[in-house]
């Protein structure tokens, strides 16, 4: 083989890897956004097939030996090309580990597992849910062993979210985070409590609509390459390329700041991904890098940003005019403080920032039980609910608002959860960095996310995946390490701010 | 190879193949209802990978020799196995001849085409799509060329939409049918005109999606097997098979009839779809044969039974219900003649079923000299507008309610609209049939489609692709002769009805 053509063929590979994976990933968006009630037998009949093409395409002798013969000749092969060979052949050698029944019947599972979820919880019924619940944690249990077998489960799929991560790493961060969380939660609880009146009352959809494409245009979210639709929960998808994302968010008319986070929080995904350098474009390289990273942009922009003083000054106006009359009797102040309230719930996706990380921490626990099967799924609730009072001093009133609340152990992801607190940590991190050269709240104050956006794009975004996330955190910190507590003092700060020193 | 054997792989076949068209069909679905407006490059690129994927897998030699082989052996095959090697052969013997670069790069083609034709129709901007549609006419030629070289393109391509059809059984059946509507049209014209008043206003969208919703559930279409989405033009996708189908409509505030009656037709297509036998799905034979027979379905629905005197006085009520007030000064009588009103007009979609066929036959003459090359595309806007002058007497204000009003150009479709003309006379002769053994106008009075759904099912729906229009015309109509003089008759009585004897 030539290694010109061997580089072209490398690129060509990935061309089709990305038409099929824009196929299936399609498939799930439309499932769970336009598709019938009753067509997921169907979808998972498609994505079952179509995920055996990617199957032997992927490990098919073709593809392994071009790729091992570009591993062999790396001196010849440019910095990103060698990244793209060491991502496939990741890919492929868990592949080849997976047999392909199994790999195929994972895929299906994923679909009718979400099916069943988005049911389930719509009847709070989490009998219909565990045969499914159980199926996916026994499989990735096993995926893992496949993959892996002498390590640890959890350690396997925690690394696999995000680089470098394990039980030991996690557990480490979140006794920090816990250190200094849990005297803080318990300060703002001792002090005049924050009326959040301002957020609540009768906000009509289609206004929460409007509110959700005005923040989009705000935060530079190009409306020709990022669609917004409605879902049960919210999440973000790229299709093909980073050339068409798709974000989606749930309306909740008693609460117009529901939606307006979670849109801001897709957004944050949405941004990094779109940022991707063109010429990445339906390589591996496309999008971004890592849980961790992902997460770090999107409670970026949810919290920091928008969470932030000058941005809800700024937007009260905004507000007032998409609901007339509903927040006369407020100032931006008010929701700038209600917006900002702790107050320990049962809602991970609507928790304040500083009781955040203990909605991550129960899961992690959980997640570390189930899979080292000292929990079983049957058990999963009363586990959960046993947690929330322990953690969070709440009673589950049923599992629609408990362990029903989030879509991610439905589509397999187990593991992703503390990227969430990773990533809101790598955040403030971010921001002590950008503001040495970037007025932060200047831009805010007028509703500008331009200088923010540009330095992300520069030092995160451009590099899609080129990079791994350690290089990209290397980038954006100049090389300092990351330090968890730079985001435990932004909290405090924040929490002083909002309820006094 | 063994027969068995060859059986099962004949099966696994046209699994894998819905499961690339099942892609393919989301793809192009999601471009028209979900996917922001800058996306249709990156929706191009997937169709163009995948639809080669599909002319590897149908063209290469695993299958070829395995369809020959059966082929070889159709007596020891089901009648149903034959029709699937026969269908399945024809579309290779198809796709051999055509060069895999030009295969592809038409499917690309149908994406960006149908995107440009959106904005055209838009802004009515003609030489926008002019390019686009030009490339479209010379492939669609160059194909019929590759496919049939001894074949006159536009026949070729007749016989593509319906079997059996060319310009000479075309020509003829127009000329019978303008012999008698010629006539008929100048009759109504003659006498007191109807006011469709009733129809006029401003209908919220809401309410019109109520109404179209509530239909959807009259004609028997099943919510958890049917969506409903809003584009450009309406149309209806199978998406995989006969289990999840896609209708689309237009909400005209001015027009309460317009998005009722589109969706009745769509509704109509959906009917014949997902009536299909369950033993054919993930086979070629699943979904309706030819468009000439889905045109029936389609327009039996919306006009025979729909703009019937029954349906429209069981319908009257809803109307009041949903849309108040604005009908209170109307009897059903108004609405019924309003829906039936003689009236050459702009719009073929919204054209009344005595003038409808004159709309397709302006088209047919078109495509006629399009495809013989005595037309060229830059001159059609003019052609367009002289045709609906001399046969409709109507003068073409602008191109997006002329030449860009129809999408099927856009997607290649030429030689398809003869099969509006036909499917509407075939309606008649059915309705002709089914009310030897069925009271249609009792159910209609009651708003129950189920009989006339029964007799539809039972004679044309469960056989799918399973048997050619010819032999379903067969079964439906008893062996009694295709005889457009029914159709003809029956639009006699109707304009008798609405405007007196």
């Amino acid at each position: 083989m030539e290694l010109t053509d061997a580089r072209k063929e490398l690129l060509a590979l990935q061309e089709k890897l990305s038409a099929y994976y824009h196929a299936l990933s399609l498939l799930s968006y439309d499932g769970e956004t336009s598709a019938p009630r009753g067509t997921a037998a169907n979808q998972a009949h498609a994505t079952g097939i179509l995920s055996e093409e990617v199957y032997r395409l992927s490990t098919g002798e073709g593809t392994v030996s071009l790729l091992e013969f570009l591993d062999s000749r790396k001196d010849g092969l440019t910095e990103k090309e060698q990244r793209m060979v060491y991502l496939l052949l990741k890919d492929i050698r868990f592949m080849q580990k997976i047999p392909l029944e199994e790999y195929t019947e994972y895929q299906k599972l994923m679909v009718t597992s979400q099916d069943v979820w988005v049911k389930a919880k719509e009847t709070s019924d989490f009998a219909l849910f565990e045969p499914y619940l159980t199926k996916v944690v026994s499989m990735t249990r096993r995926f893992a062993g496949y993959a892996a077998p002498d390590k640890d489960p959890y350690d396997y799929w925690l690394n696999e979210y995000e680089e470098g991560l394990s039980r030991a790493v996690c557990d480490a961060f979140f006794d920090r985070l816990r250190a200094r969380l849990v005297p803080l939660i318990r300060y703002a609880q001792s002090r005049p409590q924050v009326d959040d009146a301002c957020l609540h009352g009768v906000f009509p959809e289609d206004k929460q609509k409007e509110l959700a494409l005005y923040l989009m245009n705000l935060m530079g979210l190009d409306p020709d390459h990022v669609g917004l639709s409605t879902t049960e929960h919210p999440f973000t998808t790229s299709l093909g390329s980073h050339l068409d994302e798709r974000i989606t968010t749930h309306y909740h008319e008693d609460d117009w700041s529901s939606s307006m986070f979670s849109v801001i929080h897709e957004g944050g995904h949405a941004l990094y991904d779109t940022g991707s350098a063109e010429d990445l474009v339906y390589t591996v390289l496309d999008g971004g890098v890592s849980m961790g990273i992902h997460e770090s942009q999107s409670r970026f922009c949810e919290n920091i940003l928008a969470r932030s003083k000058a941005f809800i000054r700024f937007l009260f106006p905004k507000l007032c005019e998409l609901f007339p009359g509903q927040l006369d009797r407020f100032t931006w102040e008010d929701v700038y403080r209600a917006v900002n309230r702790v107050q320990p719930s049962l809602i991970r996706t609507e928790a304040d920032e500083v009781t955040y990380c203990l909605h991550v921490m129960i899961r992690y626990e959980l997640e570390k039980q189930l899979m080292a099967g000292t929990l079983a799924v049957h058990d999963l609730p009363q586990a959960w609910n046993r947690l929330y009072q322990e953690y969070l001093g709440v009673t589950v009133p049923d599992d629609r608002r408990g362990v029903l609340q989030d879509s991610h152990w439905s589509f397999g992801a187990i593991g992703y959860f503390p990227s969430y607190a990773l990533g809101s940590a790598y955040g403030a991190q971010f921001l002590r960095q950008m503001k040495k050269t970037v007025d932060v709240d200047g831009a805010l104050a007028q509703g500008d996310f331009a200088p923010m956006n540009g330095w992300n794009r520069e030092r995160i975004w451009q590099y899609g995946s080129s990079k791994s996330p350690r290089d990209i955190l290397a980038i954006a910190l100049d090389g300092e390490p990351f330090d968890p507590d730079v985001y435990l003092d932004y909290l405090e700060e924040k929490v002083r701010d909002v309820y006094g020193a």
